[in-house]
């Protein structure tokens, strides 16, 4: 098959978990990627490392330990700024996942007055496919400050519907915050271009790249957006920390989010002043034992290399789409080339509801997702209440979507159905 | 020595980084616990478990290896409520750090409406004692709702000063909110006895016990706050995860803190509705490792006993004041009996800069601690810019205690000082 990695089964030798052995002896055929990644043994090794011998605060200590410690830490800040291709590593912000780093922007504007105040008659855009990480914090935002929630729909084969960009990007609108690979439809989306877009009217561009930062190459100057945000544990690395990237400017004038240690310049009792960023952001102890995690897994992705982790994905995704097109009553959600989506696949079988396929799955060892994954609106979109979820990655074998594809035939002789 | 833990070598043997030999082949003397503890392997080990075998998303997988990852994580909640006497395991909620749990309970009453909301002419009452962590979330709020931030001031011999109490806490004070034990001064609080009389005026009690949970017993229901909060990585645990536990009833009442994935019960486009606590406060994909690690950790605390744990620093503790008793020009911040105090231990010595004490210490392989420990109006109370720290923990040896007095002696012939 053209475009899978050459070294996968070297690959596959580096995720122990690979090995793990189910219930009844099955082994594990893992589709649950885009929920959350496996990690590969450097992952593990290097936190216990890190554990075992360097642990110390960071920062405050300056004891060898804690130079230890602390030059783990930033190190793995330059390794993230490098694996995005950010201007200034100052501008990478660890927070806890994804989710904080959304909430972060959404909460701080709530506070911000000046240009970037958001209020009555202004608006917030973004889109049908969101993850609910995308949604609710701007749900927030505008009920509390009396802005406007617009979105752009969707078109039935699983895109964004720019039809109506010109009514939904105008002056008044302050933010827009978008995917730029959905978590269940796999849509990649044209984020640069709406980012260019957007800043016509001066918003503030904010991309959501929990799905595209595993997957593709990120280069946040390319994409030209404000704020671009993705999470540690679906990029091999650990849970516990997630990755705010944003320019400069706007950082420094956005007001502070948490209050804490080493996001002060100086503190008493009355008034306090802030640190300049990345510091800012980041109150209170850092992830740090997940940071030099973080900081080995996108190494790892990268001497393996984006381009090629892209290429793999989407030779498995188109394999995998082959597979369920020979599935009677089968329909998949999103687009069906695969060079126009990532390695998720969410569908729906005719007469079996989605929580039957997985755990008939799951008792041939096939993990995949079911349910709404964090997308209730994209499904309602396209009248369904829940899907299944297939997600690929790096390690990703042909021999692991045949089981899948077997699987669900099987699952459909179960059910009689199909 | 009376109160030492009799397995004290036993437990030594229980961390890894112990046995670590620094430049010129020092053995070192870690005496940084109150910025960060070491980590028992057994901490390390349940955590390289997870993820070698056991790595999934929780709750939202369904499949074997979520249903292994959810149940490891869940697990984790009840670990954590019963070393913490928690009426309900739902009132534990997974933070980053303490300070996002301070964090999200003065960013969301911000937002409160009704009984909870904090405005112009309400009061929130701090110490003079906190951690910064402890007192920039408060200047946030009350700047914000235009309400007054007011504080317990301390005495000389570093406790609060409690004599005005009666002025501080009146009907329109909203939340009472401090430290259990003070990472910079040492000293104990009465918090029952505070939380009593704040309740007395309908206040919600907050207590930042992140420095309490590693040395003392933490009965939630005996101290009888609303909120209690600590961090995993000072009771053993990873960074990268806190704790907030809370009363159920004001946990209901609070607005949501972080939106996203997991936080929600139902979401559409045009609106959301949330979930019941624990998940309301715990958007997007959990600190899931490292709640597997702080549940190990507290384990491994209440295994050993916190009350002998308690007596073990008081011990090494008191040693500690004997021994710097001994040193001419060194002056204690903070209650000189032991018994009154946690295992941190700030001090000045005459002519020599902190800095210059804690790298003169750290050449000798002793890790302590020079600053201002996120404590700077403490600092500015006792009339110092920085001081040195010394904090001890279950592993702490009388022999280390020697090493570091023996070091500040020699630190002193350096510079010609004492």
């Amino acid at each position: 098959m053209d475009g899978l990695l050459p070294q996968l089964e070297v690959i596959r030798k580096d995720f122990p978990i690979l090995e793990r052995r189910l219930a009844d002896d099955l082994p594990l055929v893992y589709l649950d990627s885009a929920n959350t990644s496996q990690k590969p043994q450097c992952v593990i090794d290097s936190m216990v490392d890190h554990l075992e011998r360097h642990n110390a605060n960071v920062a405050r200590a300056m004891h060898q330990l804690g130079a230890e410690s602390s030059e783990a830490f930033e190190a793995a800040r330059d390794k993230v700024a490098r694996f995005l291709n950010a201007p200034s590593r100052d501008e990478v912000i660890f927070t806890k996942n994804a989710s904080e780093a959304l909430n972060l922007v959404a909460n701080t504007l709530a506070w911000a007055r000046g240009p970037l105040e958001v209020g009555e008659g202004d608006r917030v855009v973004i889109t049908e496919m969101e993850h609910h990480s995308n949604i609710v914090p701007w749900q927030l935002l505008t009920q509390r400050t009396g802005a406007e929630l617009r979105w752009f729909g969707l078109t039935d084969d699983g895109h964004l519907d720019l039809s109506d960009i010109d009514e939904l990007i105008t002056e008044r609108t302050k933010v827009v915050s978008l995917t730029w690979v959905s978590n269940m439809l796999g849509t990649i989306n044209p984020v640069a271009e709406i980012a260019r877009r957007a800043h016509e009217v001066g918003a503030i561009v904010v991309v959501d790249a929990s799905q595209a930062a595993p997957q593709l190459p990120v280069d946040v100057q390319a994409v030209d957006a404000d704020v671009v945000v993705f999470t540690g544990h679906k990029v091999t690395g650990p849970t516990g920390i997630g990755v705010l990237w944003g320019k400069k400017a706007l950082l420094d004038e956005l007001p502070p989010f948490l209050g804490g240690g080493e996001m002060i310049e100086t503190v008493s009792m009355e008034r306090s002043t802030y640190a300049g960023i990345p510091h800012k952001f980041e109150a209170g102890t850092p992830p740090i034992v997940e940071a030099v995690g973080l900081g080995t897994a996108v190494d790892y992705l990268t001497e393996i290399g984006l381009d090629d982790i892209h290429r793999h994905e989407q030779a498995i995704t188109g394999y995998l789409l082959e597979g369920l097109a020979t599935v009677p009553g089968l329909k998949v959600l999103g687009p069906l080339d695969a060079s126009q989506r990532g390695g998720a696949v969410s569908f729906e079988i005719d007469g079996i509801h989605p929580h039957d396929v997985s755990q008939l799955l799951d008792s041939r060892g096939i993990a995949v997702r079911a349910g709404h994954h964090c997308a209730k609106p994209a499904h309602k979109r396209f009248g369904v209440q829940s899907s299944t979820r297939a997600s690929s990655y790096l390690y990703t074998t042909p021999a692991e979507i045949d089981a899948l594809v077997e699987g669900i035939l099987a699952t459909q002789k179960y059910f009689k159905v199909g």
